[in-house]
């Protein structure tokens, strides 16, 4: 398929034909030309592949695939590696089921604890989030298979997410809601990028020519397709303009007529129509040149995959010495979910999973358990007899293990909580069953935080978020330590909703949230604000315990922003048991210009230790891993002065810690305007009072500021700031003689002679 | 002295020469017209008048004076009648010093703890701040002085105040930094008002015609005179077009001669400069109409007056049955301020006090104590000879009351603070006195909260604030139960800097502070957020109880936002020892369009009771009391509703509540654009599916909304939500036939049809 050739053979109206979709799935084929469609499909977690015949909006049921676990859970992995097998395995079933293109990872952040559709993020920490996406994209690519990097951009929310406009500085942006983008851009290059619904700062994304042009393409070197989220186009011809290439999912012909007319009327450019229809058929090229003929997948692994990620993403929250659970043990099994496990969310990554392992089906051939419904999903209300019979259970018990979790209804695409509450059923069921058996364990099912008011009152806690369709399989191989719990949290878990950073501002009013909270999100908040949290970012138990130490940083002096640092340390299974551990680092800014988090994650590394072993971790940190985003340079910038290299367990157990000092080869630019103080005049400006006594000003008037004079003991002190923050203007009020007009000249001239 | 026919005869220049001050306190005389000079001078707690030979900076000692409590301590009374006669015997200095305008009061919100200003200011509540500093006015004005209300507006800091922008949203404006202003406007009609240096959102205050003309003369109906601060005009011409009438100090005849220049080339209407003019000459009529020739005051009556309010300001925090101190008791008074009080902050507001009462000459006539000095204040370093002589005085007492505070030099005008500690000397005297005496109290001189490690071992602790010049006297008063505390908190004291609701962003860039938490200053971000503080707003301890009952509210249904309400409660005096209370009113939304706090001040009443007493207090509600400032509307809106009245001892000891249902009625406006929804349209427009039919969409395209489909248990609900969410865009790519060109008519259409 040669591109342009087929590019020069098309009419304008085929070009703008292929910008928008043929139907719900399929791009449009041009049978003259022999250009075939290519079809896409809903991810990221599985593949949620309509059949042929499927109704026009996408509602169906799905081909049968396979339900890995939901980016909210693989998050807490902290594992590159687990990752990027996944993908490679979404690629394999992709190409056995002839489709070019699974619609994801979703790297959008975690604001808030209500976003209904937090299940498919990956994390509130954008550097955490890029490189996991990164990895399952890498991972599906190398099968041959496109990806659709989403929702592009600052979509966190979903009330009102089709027209909201999302207020942000950009600073903001640049450092939390476009970094993961940006990674995983750079780092995977997916073959597309999917525009989300909600505008930025004013601007519906898909018409975004800073957010397309500039910042996706030009910045980041993005070279792929850019298509809408499915209904996102608003003006098709600013939409075209700012890079947006195919519209979904189809507009009957109505949008490609416009693009037409907007070339014949000489509004548009026929070159960007054909960049845009010349990505299209690079998506087609692609799926065709790297289609296998007959390709098949092997289902049981899978499956086996699924378990195994389930097991590495699951993560032990609390553990009064009650675990692992030896097979001897009476235990009772508690809860519908231990049956019916609630493995995924609702909405359009909501796969038909071919098979479901539940824990009650698992526990059989390690121990006997016993097994009460307890509650039931349908209706939030205390079912009597089940609550009955599961105290009787867990009474009879040596141990009760209770699968809780927030039912379909509680978290989807297309609605946010309005809460951080299981069903209150549940918990009724949960706190009434520490009343008749001290050995509780709860295993919880949720794509976000969840408030738990029986906690103190258990003695084990675990999640498994939305584990996919192994997830039984795998609880059950963590509660009886066949697998050692190595997940970390990838989301703080806050004392109370009313203390998250976006609680002022979320979900906004009908026309715009503001992200008021700047770059203070998730732990970067309650970090820096000093709030007691009830899990932190990066938190996570083992049954076993690892030691750190011999931290070195290579080289530790004369460093410019522009090296590369080395950073190594030891960590050490000092238990019984085999097991991994994510060492976490973050970056402390100890004095910046502008307002920095308290810490940055800047590196992580999963390592898997048998007991006694020690092995060496090492992270390379550059430019980026100390910068911030300068809008004053419209760069990253990083500030000469020291920085806090912190290696924790968590976001708030840090056990090593190094001071270095840093240069910074980037200077701030110094624009001279009708606010420059003489404080700065001073000290961006050479023979500042030289060039100003030109105009007959005084910089520095020659002050009384003795401290025996007339306001009080600090008046020397207060003097000194006055004078370095009086701006020009006022020089002028406070002795000087040039006129107003010479205002203007003088910071002209200043801005020429900016040191 | 007629107004009209001086200025029929001025010419341009003259007119343009009265715009302009002639030094650092006067305006301009015309001796051609006889037309005199007025002088102004700092304020407002006293009066701080520079000799006539003064230094052209205005540095130089003043004339002996009174100094009262600053606002900081004032606004602890809650007191307005004691407010108000400050404000008399206020006015009484100014006539008998020939001053024609004290320059005050200020009125700007303590945002931060760290304001170098905040003794200056009031309140983090605005409604407070607005009722207490209207008092002042009056009382101030009731003697035929001009007051200037300062400073206008959004200036909450030192750090580059001269030229910094802050930055905040309408709506944060009117309900938190505007608000005390328009009070004090409204109700007490001060004669002048004094723009701050910042900018806010971009523009200068003085050249802020949204701020000067639109809100303040506009829609308050302010008729009195607008002057800079001292230095902080900018462009001169912008400034009068903007109602900036008045340039202080001089100028030099500059930038009068840009005014006439303006008018002569046609850029500046001669009417403005004649408004301008002619507000000056009615300041000067003012104080030649009301001047009082050969006027005097009684200092001493007015040192007593001090002493009164200081007693009235100070706040018990803490009272583990030490306080009242018995006068047989054997007590020890450590540190220099009990020789030489901490009364009053540094800077403009700065008294030369004619006489100071300090705590050690105070308590002679009730007991013998012994002295030792502590700490010094000019270095912050501990001294041990001092140390060893007060662990010593300590040692041998009874009781260790120890003084301590910020010296001047922590808290002034022109620069913030960094921190919230004492001096470090300071804090460690305190700690190892409570290692040798278990009876400690702690006397505090602070204009903002500050850290108190060593709170938990003291058993006493009263806060003085900066109290004025017969601080030491009121000191004794309250330690010894000759005043029984009143004064309740007008501002928080957090556990923490960090968990300030400003921390994030004060002070901000060299360019700009974003007022990122909106409303939520103070109270209404610890409460919404649910922090837990270390002292609330309105705390404050007293020798005797209170307890309140028979909370009831008149007309209590079929409520409108147009009515008025009665809100009536009993307190009574529980205890042995005669005392005030200050009932607080608050009220709560319990569902808002916005996100509104969890709780806003709308009353407070000061009530004096006699053992055993019980008196009623009435609150009186309007429209404003329930509503906030919609950016929709553009007005002052109450949304239909349930309200809770809160009466409370503090905005966190709430002891009556009664729910109230309002009618609203006013109606927000709808306004169809490119972002509106099904929804919104469903909800706002008649026969919306008719309308739309024309052009052959549909607004709600059958969906199959069934659970039993593919995307999981929550299908029904996304769908729903979905389809509200849905703006009329995307509703083409969803079925609809009609052409985005339709897409404006239908908003056009929409427009017109709103019900």
């Amino acid at each position: 398929m040669d591109v342009e050739k087929l590019l020069s053979e098309m009419t304008l109206e085929e070009k703008a034909s292929l910008c928008s979709g043929a139907d719900f799935w399929h791009t449009k084929s041009i049978e003259r030309l022999g250009i075939p469609n290519v079809m896409v499909s809903d991810g990221p977690h599985g593949l949620r592949k309509q059949a042929e015949e499927a109704d026009h909006l996408g509602l169906s049921e799905s081909v049968e695939a396979v339900c890995f676990p939901a980016a909210s859970a693989l998050a807490c992995s902290f594992d590159t590696e687990l990752i990027n097998t996944i993908g490679e395995a979404l690629g394999d079933e992709c190409q056995a089921e002839s489709v070019s293109t699974l619609l994801g990872p979703g790297v959008n952040m975690k604001r808030s604890p209500l976003c209904g559709r937090n299940f498919e993020y990956y994390s509130e920490d954008p550097y955490l989030a890029g490189k996991l996406a990164a990895s399952l994209v890498r991972g599906i690519q190398s099968k041959g298979i496109g990806t659709s990097l989403k929702h592009f951009a600052v979509n966190n929310q979903e009330y009102r997410r089709m027209s909201i406009n999302a207020v942000a500085d950009e600073r903001t942006l640049r450092e939390i809601y476009l970094a993961a983008f940006e990674t995983v851009v750079k780092e995977a290059k997916p073959t597309t990028l999917m525009c989300s619904y909600n505008r930025i700062n004013g601007v519906y994304s898909c018409e975004n020519d800073w957010l397309l042009n500039k910042v996706l393409r030009d910045e980041w070197g993005f070279d792929g397709l850019v298509m809408t989220d499915w209904g996102a186009m608003n003006d098709r011809v600013e939409a075209v303009k700012a890079g947006l290439d195919l519209e979904m999912p189809g507009c009957k012909g109505i949008r490609d007529k416009e693009i037409v007319e907007a070339v014949q009327s000489g509004k548009l450019s026929e070159e960007v129509v054909n960049t845009a229809a010349r990505r299209v058929l690079k998506l087609v090229k692609h799926y065709y040149d790297n289609k296998k003929e007959n390709a098949t997948y092997d289902k049981e692994a899978h499956h086996a995959l699924a378990r195994k990620a389930a097991g590495e993403s699951a993560v032990l929250l609390k553990n009064d010495s009650i675990l692992p659970l030896k097979s001897g043990t009476k235990a009772a099994f508690i809860g519908k979910f231990a049956k019916v496990p609630r493995y995924q969310g609702g909405g359009s990554s909501h796969i038909n999973s071919f098979k479901i392992t539940n824990a009650l089906e698992a526990v059989k051939d390690i121990a006997e358990v016993t097994y009460a419904q307890g509650y039931d999903t349908k209706e939030d209300k205390v079912e009597e007899a089940l609550l009955k019979e599961a105290l009787k259970a867990a009474a009879e018990a040596e141990v009760a293990v209770i699968f809780a979790g927030l039912p379909d209804s509680f978290e989807s695409e297309g609605y946010d909580r309005t809460h951080m509450e299981l069903p209150a059923c549940q918990n009724h069921l949960i706190q009434e069953i520490t009343k008749v058996q001290k050995n509780v364990v709860v295993i919880l099912h949720n794509g976000s935080p969840v408030r738990m008011p029986w906690l103190k009152d258990v003695k084990g806690l675990l999640t498994v978020s939305m584990g996919g369709q192994a997830v039984g399989g795998a609880t059950i191989d963590l509660l009886y330590g066949r697998v050692n719990p190595s997940g970390k949290l990838a989301e703080t878990y806050p004392l109370s909703l009313k203390h998250n950073p976006s609680y002022l501002n979320f979900p906004g009013t009908e026309k715009e949230v503001v992200y008021g909270e700047g770059v203070f999100i998730g732990y970067r908040y309650y970090d820096t604000k000093d709030l007691e949290v009830l899990y932190p970012f990066g938190y996570g138990l083992s049954y076993t315990q690892f030691e750190y130490s011999d931290l070195k940083v290579t080289p530790d002096a004369g460093l410019k922003d522009t090296d590369t640092v080395t950073v190594t340390l030891k960590v050490k299974n000092t238990g019984k048991t085999a097991g991994k551990e994510t060492v976490q680092l973050y970056i402390h800014d100890k004095e910046a210009y502008v307002q920095r988090p308290e810490k940055e994650l800047k590196g992580f590394a999963k390592v898997e230790l048998a007991p006694g072993e020690e092995k060496e971790v090492s992270f390379t940190l550059d430019n980026r891993s100390f910068a911030y985003y300068s809008e004053l340079l419209g760069d990253w910038y990083v500030e000469t002065g020291d920085f806090t290299i912190m290696i924790g367990k968590s976001s708030r157990d840090i056990v090593l810690t190094k001071d270095i000092f840093i240069i910074g080869t980037k200077t701030l630019p110094f624009i001279a305007d009708c606010t420059t103080t003489v404080g700065d005049i001073l000290k961006y400006v050479k023979n500042a009072d030289e060039l100003i006594s030109q105009y007959g000003g005084n910089l520095m008037p020659s002050l009384p500021i003795d401290d025996s004079e007339g306001l009080g003991e600090g008046t020397a002190e207060m003097m000194r700031q006055m004078m370095d923050g009086i701006p020009l203007h006022s020089i002028l009020s406070f002795g000087a003689d040039f006129h107003s007009k010479d205002i203007q000249n003088i910071i002209d001239m200043l801005n020429n002679q900016a040191k």
